[in-house]
């Protein structure tokens, strides 16, 4: 395992197709193995959803593609994790 | 195993049938391996109810017809989990 | 292992019979595998407690009598567990 | 293992004899296997202690003669774990 | 394994000895596996320091002397585990 | 193992070239495990970052030469792991 | 495995040379099994750091003496551990 393994995005959606298509296309990728979308935020027309997806070699412009292909934006790309390892973030003093 | 592996929904239902019946009815669908239900609010015809849902290549329509034909709307899906693993919801720096 | 899993019940009762005997009792139904009884607030009369229950296809018609008969009243099920797995809540954006 | 697993008491006692013999007395009752025994207000003449046991089987009425006689008093039975399992209380959306 | 097992105390202490040296000769207490000693506030003269002691049928009175005879006081025993099992506090509705 | 082996990076960069590639580029140094990679602040033309690198033996000036030939500066280390063991910052009395 | 096992120290010292030379220094000291270095403070002139060192039978004055010969200066012991096992302080009721 190795490249891209984790990603967090924050995206900007239409209501329709509905989060569980957008779920489980991108889970149907190739190199994903899993994805977890969070509902954060609903407006008339559109909802703010916060997606985490793992999975191995990831291809970042290939999921940008499917998010858009649905209509959705990518407004930020919180956490990257890349590497044979997950690291996950670490709380030092400066957090505190 | 793979497809929707856990779902939330928001669900507003009445008071009858009664949330026994409503867990017990969704974990026996063939698909579903275990259901929490959780009560969050209670007013005097209806009450709100968390209800996380977890199984394999679970079929969302069958779940939504299922709380319906027991007199529950699905309020909103909170959150859906797909693919070959788990994936938990991470805590980045943007939610702190 | 299937059916009702796990019940968090909020219960009214009077002093007597003591919550230890509440507590055995109901331990001892064929289908509890075990009950956490904890106490959350005294009156001069009464006191309430919150009993979680844990067990394999538990029968809540057969725990509500029980907790009927020596006195006590089920104000609420805040909880209810079903199916093959057990399910805990998860924490979503939602509820942030 | 079966019947009371685990008590949480809450108990008003004198200095003397002191926690250190009322902590040793108690986990040598022969259905006990263990006790935490946490102080948590002094007064001139007496303390407040939370005492927490965990055993088989107990005999709650011997636990209390041992405390009262060595000079305590159990004001209240916090917790009762009862059963083949050790439950713990969860944590319900009727808590947050 | 029985007796005392783990004992918490508040201790008020000159600056000398160290607590290097404190911590050392209690860990080396033929009954003591295992010693934790924080420090949580100073002043000009003196210190206090929380000590965990952790070991198997533990000589409260044999600690007591080794901590006086390098200059310390226990000012409060704030917990005691004994038993052949190790006992946590348990956090309950009481607590919250 | 043994050396530098976690190191936690304050760096302000440019948008371009992206977090995805400053994340994967790392994550190919011969003596790097992992990194996490997570946002916490976005202006006009930079952004800042916070780097968790895991590895062995790591090479900090060649870590630093190439976060600054994709454009990056490290504005601080916030922290050190070094040794044979992975160790945790513990909270003491101190940090409370 | 015994003597002194863990500390927790908190030092002052100038920018140069780097806490990454410092955590270097410090776990290739024979009997340090791994160092946590973390930053919590910069002036102009100065920078306070927490380190947590772990080892087996560790030599204070040695670890004193490395710590000075690289220009910095223990401010405080916030925390020792010492023994056959590792004890973790413990929240009591005291302490709530």
């Amino acid at each position: 395992m190795a490249g891209i393994r984790r990603l967090v995005l924050d995206v900007l959606k239409p209501h329709e197709p509905s989060n569980i298509i957008l779920a489980k296309v991108l889970s149907e990728l190739e190199f994903v193995d899993g994805v977890n979308l969070s509902l954060y935020e609903i407006d008339q027309n559109t909802e703010n959803v916060k997606i985490t997806i793992v999975g191995d070699n990831m291809d970042f412009e290939e999921i940008k593609r499917t998010i858009e292909r649905l209509g959705g934006v990518i407004h930020s790309v919180d956490e990257i994790v890349a590497g044979k390892k997950i690291v996950e973030t670490v709380m030092t003093e400066q957090d505190r």
